[in-house]
């Protein structure tokens, strides 16, 4: 009876960009924040799926020690079961040993994870936020010479849970060592979602009125106060085109009291096909992706677009 | 051990509002579209405890016929409870009957509920448009003899479930019609969530284009698709001043099938402050309100900020 209203209206806005790339993390930054582990199948099966939905970029596992993060612990064994997917699959490494790793897998894009706030870099790599940078510099610089690419994560470029609000200075001088060492891109992770969106225009104004390039910087919102998308259409406003989201929002349940609250990619895509922007993703397909990783979890996706699509069809 | 950060980073924005009123629904469209009936005694509490967080407009209940909204049956009990609250307290009122009713409790701000589909207000009102716009013709008129303030709801602004797409000319004329009536403000709703931030500025563009007043229209987003928060910042740098929202997402439940997602008041509140937008009210009163109905509904806040204060506090 109703009409099948899947897809929102598309109502492009002057000056927006006309495409933008997003930097799926679902199988990474969302599994690793899941309870439980998954199978490597099962994870294989996701990163399939999301590549036949159009993701074109799938950060695809993390090569730390399975001690820190054992949801990732089965990195050597799924790599080579998706490798020939024909998308970018960026892996994280968090020090030399994990680029060795990466490296002896012929992986072609890896991810360095560093702080622009001084208590994270102690919480999170018990280190100054010098030292960590010292310890990516050969990291970076050995994946350079292998000819693979690199992106930055710079978490708490917002605000840290210790600090409160971080400097917008700080950032700039953290974003800019990183560019130095050789980092191709880099991702400005709000990761305790405090950021509004006037925050998101003073750090990119900042940023690239200090000479870094829009085309080098993507951004990363936590939905934990509900800013993400906001967060983002300010971003985009501002020229950035690559933006990181989750699959079925995978890594922020609701229901659960640590709760990261990663931005659902099917929100996004919904927002970004009304503003006419291109993502080359079927949402219809990213929705069915994600109700399947939800039986699999075996919870509902936090993600309200995938609710409402997926209520829709039952 | 962790910093007390229960306040975003105020960042202003250049050429947005200084200050912005909410009008706040959670009593009457959040409790409207809860499952089950809240005793009177707790509505009451509720929107005293409203008034104490600081938000002067209070939607309080419905004189509508207690077999369509059983919820909201005691609206004559209600009502003299909170008169004498020191906030606006607008009513809603679906035809002459219930303005009759509003205007025994000495009501002075009343609302009627217009649709801008035909389909809608088919189903809705079980009328053509023009029927539904005839039969508020009088309310409208009676009201303002009586020296009531008339709001305006319009609902399907940008998407209907029958019709998809709603066309902005066709909203843009609903609205002359409702302002030539009389009303002295409009509430543009988007129902079922569809918008997305460019449809919203399209709107706005051609309703101030068309000269209807910036400072008459509000806006009221469901969170849906999860747009909700980006299609207000869109309306905000538009010059919009007046947003609905419903104090922890009453009304949108995310268990819920049937939800409509409310925009929470609180999710709203958090940009604002990180926008340095002035809205009077208290944040952490507000959470701690919020947690206290959803302990009287037995079930816990939808609203992301609600959430995160409120596991903070645990």
């Amino acid at each position: 009876m109703t009409h099948p209203l899947a897809l929102p209206m598309a109502v492009p806005e002057k000056g927006l960009p006309a495409r933008v790339r997003i930097h799926e993390v679902g199988a990474r930054d969302g599994l690793q924040n899941e309870k439980g582990t998954v199978p490597t199948q099962v994870k294989a099966e996701f990163i399939r799926r999301l590549a036949d939905a159009g993701l074109t970029t799938i950060e695809a596992t993390s090569f730390v020690h399975p001690k820190w993060v054992p949801q990732l612990a089965d990195a050597e064994e799924l790599f080579p079961q998706i490798a020939g997917l024909p998308v970018d699959l960026p892996v994280l490494v968090p020090n030399e040993r994990g680029l060795d790793r990466a490296l002896a897998l012929k992986a072609t894009r890896v991810a360095v994870f560093a702080s622009a706030s001084e208590s994270f870099a102690k919480a999170n790599l018990n280190r100054t936020m010098d030292a960590a940078l010292a310890m990516f510099a050969p990291v970076v610089t050995r994946a350079k010479e292998a000819g693979v690419h690199v992106r930055g994560y710079l978490s708490m470029c917002f605000g840290d849970p210790w600090e409160g609000p971080v400097p917008v200075p700080q950032v700039v001088d953290v974003c800019r060592t990183l560019l130095d060492m050789g980092c191709d891109e880099l991702s400005l992770g709000d990761t305790i979602g405090v950021a509004t969106p006037g925050h998101v225009r003073a750090l990119l104004t900042e940023l690239t009125g200090h000479g870094v390039p829009l085309e080098l910087l993507g951004v990363h919102f936590h939905d934990t106060y509900g800013q993400a998308l906001a967060n983002t259409y300010a971003a985009l406003q501002h020229g950035v085109t690559t933006v990181d989201a989750s699959a079925g929002g995978l890594g922020g349940c609701p229901y659960a009291k640590s709760a990261t609250g990663n931005l659902a990619t099917e929100d996004l895509v919904w927002m970004l096909r009304g503003l006419g922007i291109d993502t080359g993703v079927d949402l219809e397909r990213l929705v069915a992706t994600s109700v399947w990783m939800a039986g699999q979890l075996g919870r509902p996706s936090p993600s309200r677009t995938v609710r409402a699509l997926s209520h829709k069809e039952q």
